[in-house]
């Protein structure tokens, strides 16, 4: 096989978290194509294919060398037109944007500070120091205190999936009738916390948590492989 | 012509203002269909079409009413194949479900609390005693305090934009190079905003400024044909 997938994990190599990575398993399993993971800490995603990226995930397929979820979603989508389509048309691909957009700036900064120490604590020495130097700088405070900040982020979570709730009240997933990268990106930030912390974000009888597990049990129970923490 | 469009309106007949009718004035134009518009004001809602609806729009096309602002679009987008579609595509038809739910439960609840005051007081008395009375019992206080709120709800309505800033690095619409109904959908909460209220809820040089400016400017400038409050 020559395809392969540099995924981000902690000390147990066999747990990989990144939620952009889980993006592209779940699109290239989409896609039906097979892949080898390569498990990376932070500190060796810099080092890996002579410095191509400072992200992960990166993709090697063949002589191709592709970063960024989106990116690599839409590599997949032109180069195996003949598999599923991970966006369904171009109105797909378009409005998928928007639901980068909304992970990015309201999942996101909140999971982060709800599960910040939980990352750290699962950490090689070596990226602890290294996360710890870049989370600091990025949030201009300490990681202890940017975890006490996620309390109140905690408990205000769940008013953040609305406009989830919204979709799900008239389909089983935001692609439709089955699903497409739009939900393999909000999948990704709900299994980054599923997969690195303990802490309950998604209550039983909420429709969002019911997507949740429909999404992973997709592909063969993919999401799955890895147990919640 | 057969093809009517309901239009909510204030004392104002010439200055139709409801989100979910400018919605669908757009699909309308966008698919090259021709329409008239009839101003109602809010208790005129369930006396015309022998009670057809409690909401606006209503599209009477012929012998065929309906009702709703997505389920319209999906009807224009089955029924005239042939003209520029709506969605580019089953993807785009699901997700924009997605921009929706954004919409409703972002935008419109902060939206709803700035300009309840301008859109109370440029209806006509019987509407200003509905207006009112519903909205007093929705919100469970006076209309007052809910445009005393409204000040709160300005302060920090700049930073929901932010998945709408994400899309526009990367595109010129939500449709991508060209806009689609989920353009509509979020456009339709800004022309509310800017016919009936002279709050000003974008600033110069922001991207979802210049996003709303291209949205005004589209259909001959349909969007204009209402100047600004």
């Amino acid at each position: 096989m020559t395809r392969k997938l540099y995924s981000l994990c902690g000390a147990d190599r066999a747990r990989p978290f990144s939620p952009h990575v889980w993006k592209t398993k779940m699109s290239l399993a989409h896609k039906g194509l097979d892949f080898d993971i390569v498990p990376i800490g932070f500190t060796e995603i810099p080092v890996v294919e002579d410095g191509a990226t400072g992200l992960v995930p990166l993709l090697r397929d063949g002589e191709r060398l592709v970063k960024d979820s989106f990116e690599i979603a839409l590599y997949l989508e032109q180069n195996y037109p003949d598999r599923p389509s991970l966006f369904a048309g171009a109105g797909g691909m378009a409005i998928a944007r928007f639901v980068e957009g909304w992970s990015q700036t309201t999942l996101h900064p909140a999971l982060t500070r709800i599960i910040i120490r939980d990352i750290h604590d699962r950490l090689d020495p070596v990226d602890q120091a290294y996360f710890r130097e870049s989370r600091e700088k990025r949030f201009g405070t300490s990681l202890e205190a940017v975890a006490e900040s996620g309390g109140a982020s905690l408990a205000t979570f769940s008013e953040k999936l609305e406009p989830l709730r919204h979709v799900l009240k008239f389909q089983g997933f935001l692609g439709g009738a089955s699903p497409l990268f739009a939900d393999y990106i909000v999948f990704g930030a709900f299994q980054w916390a599923r997969i690195v912390s303990p802490q309950r974000l998604l209550q039983p009888g909420d429709t969002v948590t019911d997507w949740f597990e429909r999404c992973l049990d997709l592909h063969h129970g993919l999401g799955r492989s890895v147990t919640a923490a």
